[in-house]
């Protein structure tokens, strides 16, 4: 069997099922045969062709999978284990990558003098369905594979772990870039998959109150199994006032952004206290505005973090050891399940946001 | 004697020297008798009525003087010692302080659940010329004296430790900020009195390049003098364009911002890396722009941080100790001297940036 | 009603209930009639004379109460109010707390260039029972109270939040200081009251995989209550084997020592990850050996971390919140109720540990 | 050409230039011919037998020379291009890489659930003349090389850039790891090459006063070219009581340890501030002990920081940057010429400290 099925990007408004030769692996790659991945936002925003990649590109960038043949010099795994890749795969070898930031891996000068890639991109260690072939498929060559392959215990279901690639490494990182300290008051914007589990990453930092901001109440009833004390419903209270009101006017240690709106981001910058952190997840499609008002003109020593999600087997070994020893359970996200073959469909369910559709698994 | 001359704010555009009884002095106060003071941006945007403060205060921020009368509590002092006092005066007993921002004193919750101050004020830590009277007197009142008097060696002239209060203290915090390492490339962005520190402050971090920015040769001298490697006239080069070059493509660790205004904001985080951190020091008074392509989309491990200048005993106790052992020498900032009978004249001067103006001496 | 009664030391061997005068309350103190107060085990090793105080002083460092009277420049309390203190109640204006050390006031040289204090002392901050009148006793003063009130709220038992002024505010940083991140695998040696607390400090803070070390079941029995995923007593198990069996010849990101012997101090080393974190809460008295092999020849990129508990009431504030949201709860630990008359009974129940004491609820 | 001489660990007592193969270049290698290498203080102990090597193992670790042969995965890097490579070469791909701890590289648990190595090794990512061939040869196979070549500025001499891989990197991360802040008074414990560099790296993070220890006054009188404030010969002077009446009582912020004895350890532990923190750089070959006394019994915020030579491309770059800006200057330490045949002799001078020696060019 020389060949393999793909969801492949064809044009806007256009990912479709198609043949592709299964890749020949490399002595630092490793092929692993997909037994579940899934459809992100980032997906929907490919299929629309608001986020431009080559056509014929193999799209999706989250792997459960068995190790079907291992590169020559990668060592300590073996063919037949299951595991799973970071949706963000670094070399961890560049500049970039060794100067604490991997996921910006390729976005850093290269030894030569000349920029490692052709214009800047500051997602240069986002691989998977951007820039390589990716996981919507029966097969995926993961790169650099002694850096991120990571073994999934065997006592865990596929979709137990299926967050970890990427809805759950990007959720923590914003609840870790908040700062969160033992007591604080965090709230998060916006309850979607990536919110959820910033919500969920919250509890985990020993925060005290946790307000999740959401305009569907199905959201918000998800918001408080995954630990939040508080839900606002942004079509029903001012959210501002509310949390205002709720902190006594001291306002939050830290606001998590989980869309990517100018509503979003602005009104966590609002309810932040002098001194708090806003950690941003969302992707912005437009300029954004930092009102002075809420900026405190620059004097509030505030911060305002970003992040791309954090990938590498080290960081996977640590989100799956979450979800082993049951610290935080995600199945609730998994609300469908889709054959491969029948993916059209599913990206129709996603991008419409239908049947309160959260994470959809998607099965070869 | 039971008056003094003080310079006062009467309405917008007028700032006089009026006779004012000389304070009583609390048990936690200090009364200091001022041999040396300046005038900061911050003053002359009062006097213009751009930052509002009750006519009939006495203005200025930054006393240079000699102890004239200890509050009952205040000890390990004595009258008749030189000291300085920061800008800011926190109390360093309320929840900001404890919390780790003592700049923004008064802008937290008091125990009893309600705000310390009418209306969100991030600056809460500002009260000399801000919300109780100033230094452009004879005689200035020190709040909380116990944690803000810090005392200054024979050998070190009101001059050398004049910045100390106020343009030091900001400009350090916002190398400080930028989180530099041994290496790094910074790059700051305006070199008035602040950013000149900022460049200073750059140096002792440990930069390897210091890239300043200004439009004035004059000032970019002296920036070279603070310790930087490259100065670029932005009215002569295309400041972005350049700086990436400098740093074939790969951008700047850290970029200061020192002005308070759309554009340097913005060429900040052009120049910046993925995963770099602009230390925003500017006091902004239009909303800012984050154009969507400088940000990354949000994607950038990106970091924007502002602050407030840091003040305390402690704080002071450090930067004396830069001035005293040589390592930074700013006497070069002070251009100009004025009587305090003649400060009208000297905000003329300042508030028009005549005469290379970068800061004035005023002695009562 | 001017006298109180009062647990005094006499003489090593010999803490008593005595008559004494009701303090005098200055402009910056408060005077609070105690609720409840309990024994530490700092306070057996005053009985004993291990550690020396004062013959006369007062005892006790964990204060419940009701503010009886308020100095006239502490603001922001009322008179009738519950409230709690620390343990260590920082001034939060000499040096040492604005370097960021408030538990070490007193600790560093004062403004006039002598110490402080006669002779070192790191535990400058600890004052209720060591330097100053402590809290076993009807009424206490308290120091710089606008700094360290902390009201409790009224839906909260006082057993409830006995523990906050020390040994969850010392446990907590055992943990915090131990730098634990999601997915982090922690052993905590000792499961006393300090070493339970930073048992739940170390699942507050996200480590997946928590490991309780002690000899007692009974006390492993809470271990698992309070967070830990496997318990080990050393009597029937080599603990050092366990753990680096436990974590597959890894070692522990971070180890928590909550004892103060040589044999604890030394597995803690032992089983660190080479660049883990040693968090030491134990209070030694006699010289420490790390044995070369177990310090990686000081190759191995460890931290060794002590600390003493914070105080302050934003610290209390926090820790409240963890009780009043229900994170943790902390009632298992108060095993038995005294009188204030009875004191000299409890002593010896706890000094001999007799009768599963953990913590001893003393009622004036 | 297929031998090339190098120096090879015979039995103890005896290294000598024997002749070899020169090695084959894998894809993820480079081969280096050596230009410039150097003997550190570790080869001293691998010479005496101290440390064991296997028999036959070519000694060095700090390769300045010139790409050979790339392998056919590396790119970025030409063939006949001048680099240097850290003396510590991690793979970066492993979990303690990822983890943060890339000198620990091999350290950590491989991902099939066994250790990387036999036997615990804290010193994982040490290669070179550890558990492959070394340096002092013509050639040098530097594995991993994507991640550890870093190119050399034409501008600069081999011996400008000798410290760079080993020394000045060690002695960098003395003063990064001491955490020091603008004004800090830090104290550094012996002024052999590494204590000179710690000396140097204080002065590049802000330290408002260095103090430097040794018992050679001419390396006292280097300290003051790397920035020492004060010197003390710890053969006139009591080094702890001097520091204490320098720091009027308060100790200091940061002591480094750059030797590896019982006595400039505990020395180091004396003279901290509470709160203060101990970077230790030394290897330490016995049991340490840490008086209860100098250690506040636990109760001081004390820190203490060990530390294994940071390496990699990115840190390497960052080295060079501080040497072609001529922020530092360390060709001072290089006080001694050998040809690589004539390194037994180089060895003993180096071995005695003879002659003034602090580090020697050995030239193949």
């Amino acid at each position: 069997m020389s060949t393999m099925k793909a969801a492949v990007f064809v044009a806007p408004g256009r990912i479709e099922i198609q043949e592709k030769r299964i890749p020949d692996v490399g002595p630092n790659d490793a092929l692993l045969r997909i037994t579940t991945t899934t459809i992100c936002g980032t997906d929907v925003h490919i299929l629309k062709g608001e986020y431009p990649v080559a056509p014929g590109l193999t799209v999706g960038h989250e792997p459960v999978g068995i190790i079907e043949k291992l590169g020559s010099n990668v060592t300590g795994y073996k063919e037949g284990q299951r595991v799973i890749a970071g949706a963000i795969c670094p070399s961890f070898t560049s500049y970039a990558c060794q100067d604490g930031f991997p996921s910006q891996d390729g976005g850093y000068l290269t030894a030569n003098g000349t920029c490692a890639c052709h214009g800047y991109k500051a997602t240069g260690g986002w691989r998977f369905g951007n820039i390589i072939d990716g996981t919507q498929a029966e097969y995926v060559l993961v790169p650099d594979a002694q850096a991120n392959l990571a073994p999934v215990h065997d006592a865990l279901t596929d979709e137990q772990v299926l967050m970890c690639p990427d809805i759950m490494s990007t959720g923590f990182v914003g609840a870790e870039n908040g700062n969160i300290k033992i007591g604080d008051t965090v709230v998060i914007f916006a309850q979607g998959p990536i919110g959820l589990c910033a919500t969920a990453g919250a509890k985990l930092r020993g925060a005290a109150t946790i307000i999740a901001v959401d305009g569907v109440d199905e959201r918000l009833e998800i918001s408080r199994q995954m630990g939040a004390d508080v839900t606002l419903n942004f079509k029903k209270v001012d959210v501002v006032d509310e949390i205002m009101k709720l902190t006594a006017g001291r306002g939050v240690d830290a606001s998590i952004e989980a869309l990517g709106t100018q509503t979003t981001f602005e009104q966590a910058l609002r309810v932040l206290k002098p001194g708090g952190t806003l950690s941003s997840l969302g992707v912005y499609s437009q300029d954004l505005t930092i009102p002075v008002s809420a900026f405190a003109a620059g004097l509030g020593d505030h911060k305002i973090v970003t992040a791309l999600c954090p990938g590498g087997k080290e960081r996977m070994r640590r989100l799956l050891k979450i979800v082993e020893t049951g610290r935080v359970n995600l199945e609730a996200l998994v609300t469908h399940e889709y054959k491969l073959d029948d993916i059209v469909e599913a990206y129709d369910l996603f991008a419409n946001q239908r049947d309160g559709v959260l994470k959809i698994a998607i099965k070869p």
